[in-house]
């Protein structure tokens, strides 16, 4: 098991949109995406311009399959300027 | 529900103590502490000094007892001085 914590910091004037967009693509890949265990979105209730996806995979595979959908290619693109900073992606394992 | 990404940035002559000390407090929270639905360590692959604790929490008032609890004081007050740098506490709530 893959799981992810991608922490997204959001410009202020587009978090709406970008929740708008990353719903979408929550909706998306729990319905198509293959070895999806978890992918939700949350948001810091002291910075809301922190989003964070908290994922779950099976394994390299479904993750692999997952980065090469149209569906998050696209999101991808839409919200590449959306960013305050750059992203932190925690690709993690379970201690426990 | 209340959900926490809790981000320790841990000396690198520490994490196995680190490690050693948080599995005590996962096993305590999971087997004590009412209220709690997730309490799960995680480590970044690229970046071992990263141990991050996701937690999820009926309410606040278990995450307040679980905070006043004497094996979360206990292992605060051990691993006190591992820190290479300041904890990141991210208090979320699902989008979605």
């Amino acid at each position: 098991m893959i799981k992810i914590i991608a922490n997204n910091y959001i410009k202020a004037d587009k978090v709406e949109e970008f929740i708008r967009l990353a719903k979408g693509l929550v909706e998306n890949t729990r319905a198509k995406d293959a070895g999806c265990i978890r992918y939700e979105l949350l948001q810091d209730i002291k910075n809301p311009q922190i989003l964070t996806m908290v994922e779950e995979w099976e394994d390299q595979e479904s993750l692999n399959g997952h980065a090469n959908s149209s569906h998050f290619k696209e999101v991808m693109a839409a919200t590449a300027d959306f960013s305050e900073k750059p992203a932190e992606l925690h690709i993690c394992r379970t201690i426990l």
